[in-house]
């Protein structure tokens, strides 16, 4: 089992799905989002992210929270405020979010 | 904006998050995996399916329903449950499927 993947607990907890187009350019975009992986980390609530992006610039991030107290407590973070403004104004080209209810998880393949 | 991005209508609806590391070797997953997209896409209450697999073998796959009732149908579609087993004995190394309410959701940037 790879680090990639999220060691979330047993349901229920929440989902936020995070799906994006790259715009051209770096724009600062690679440091930033080693900074906000950093970040998100630390609040409350935070159970783990799963993130790639493929060679045409559409990536997924799901990151997963204890309740939506952790959501808002991650939505309100200074750091990830400035990075929503980023990613409004320039490194995407479009954009999706979406939260909701973790309601049953399993893994496999079982005794690999 | 891309056709990578799934045009799901307005919560709330179901989520699947598939996320998988491929073991070695193709295996017949290529062709499996771009029969499986067309396969889902027939089944009754299917909203639409998002998915990435970045170069180091590690994907995501997100797939939208409009209700329970509509993931039983895809669980229990013939070729996807084939596609299962497959997946159990030899095309992941690891898979994490995670089933969950979208409660909200919103896209940007708004008026690009």
């Amino acid at each position: 089992m790879s680090a990639d993947f999220a060691a979330t607990p047993s349901p229920p907890y929440y989902a936020v799905i995070f799906s994006s187009l790259r715009a051209e350019g770096d724009d600062g975009y690679g440091d930033a989002a080693r900074e906000l992986f950093a970040e998100v980390s630390k609040i409350e609530g935070f159970l783990g992210v799963e993130s790639i992006r493929g060679a045409n610039g559409f990536g997924i991030t799901t990151a997963y929270f204890a309740d939506e107290a952790a959501i808002l407590r991650w939505r309100e973070d200074a750091r990830h405020k400035v990075a929503q403004e980023r990613g409004k104004t320039g490194w995407y080209s479009h954009y999706s979010v979406r939260i909701g209810r973790i309601e049953r998880a399993y893994e496999g393949p079982e005794g690999r």
